[in-house]
């Protein structure tokens, strides 16, 4: 990742809001803050992640769960990001949290999260199917970054979230990974690494001991670009294995 | 720590709540859910976490952070406590949320905690004298305790905190402590090890990988029942070491 001083202050490539969205795209579980439908009390819980390809948390749960039964009562929710376990540079004392509205998605985009969300967590296949099972996102308001002590910023939404930049490459996702994969597979079998995601900033792999981020050295606004960046990215991964 | 079968259903020394006050001594850090005094949104934070010697956790947090600012306006909160980093057996996949209101610590509460939490964490020393950190505790409503994909149980919080019962060890910590540390301090030395706490159910040990959580087999009622089987404890723990 490129040092945050040589990136713009504000906007949604400034160095804070790639900061929060590689934490996001690192993460595999966080912490679900709801409120308790009965008492109003706010309630902590765990939940598994994955992102959509603007970078907004996905996760798939229960209705069975204290957690979604809130949600349904009331979407204020927010997400707590501490990727100490897995992070390296910047993110290993970062930690976010993510403060918006949950909501239940349906269509196309139930169908894109839960890919995502079930390539990255291949465990949570054999439940996926059931009826109380539903795939939620986080509409983000803001982020609130804690990227050491004292070195405190919020963040607006937007700036997180990639929207409509992101879609020329979401677009092509399918695509894009079937290329690659024809490219490098055999490489990557003698690895027991598969690609799963694909962004603007970088690309997802499925890895024996979980998943693994390869982020791109900048964003790639087309399509072509973030191929390119994505082969010697995985390039550079077989070579280092 | 015994099997959960061999153990009464319910009341304070239940399977459930004893797994429960397991988790709690076990943890270093948790997440904090509070409500967002301008939104209501529900916050998720992470924290620093130790233990009083009912098992109520506590924490020390600085009053220019978003949590604090919202406990100050409405304490309702809650605590999730996921020790898949630390643990063993049982509580490998064991999570628990308590839920309840915080209450900042004033007197000897704030002295007793604070030594506990310090002892836990040296790592904030430096800045635990500054004027705006305090020292906080969680007053238990209940606890959510998720023991395992489908095993979910709810625990009064009097079930919890084990309150009077464990005044009798508590009173004499520092007597046993000492006591505890004359004889064994020599060896403790030369594994880095020091006694932190002191319980009805076990003893804390700083180490230089973190806190180390000694489990006593049963709750020992009295204070040389306690000290007999925290020296076994410690003895034990020297000889595997």
């Amino acid at each position: 990742m490129t040092h945050p001083s040589e990136l713009p202050e504000t906007g949604c490539f400034s160095s804070h809001a790639r900061l929060v969205r590689s934490l996001l795209r690192e993460a595999t579980d966080a912490t679900l803050a709801t409120l308790d439908l009965n008492t109003g009390h706010p309630f902590a819980s765990l939940i598994q992640i994955a992102t959509l390809p603007s970078a907004a948390p996905c996760f798939l749960i229960s209705g069975l769960a204290q957690h979604t039964k809130n949600l349904a009562a009331d979407p204020r929710s927010s997400i707590l990001i501490d990727c100490r376990r897995q992070a390296k540079d910047d993110a290993a004392t970062a930690r976010v949290t993510l403060v918006g509205s949950a909501q239940r998605l349906t269509g196309p985009d139930d169908v894109t999260a839960r890919e995502r969300f079930l390539s990255r967590h291949p465990a949570a296949e054999p439940y996926a199917g059931f009826g109380d099972f539903s795939v939620w996102s986080l509409l983000l308001a803001r982020a609130h970054l804690v990227a050491g002590f004292g070195r405190i910023r919020s963040i607006a939404g937007d700036d997180v979230e990639l929207g409509a930049l992101c879609e020329c490459v979401a677009e092509k996702e399918a695509e894009s990974i079937s290329q690659l994969r024809n490219e490098t597979q055999t490489s990557l079998d003698r690895l027991a690494t598969r690609i799963i995601g694909w962004d603007i900033e970088g690309i997802d792999m499925a890895a024996r001991n979980g998943p693994i981020r390869l982020a791109f050295g900048e964003p790639r606004l087309t399509p072509e670009a973030a191929l390119a960046e994505a082969r010697s990215a995985v390039q550079q991964f077989i070579a280092r294995a």
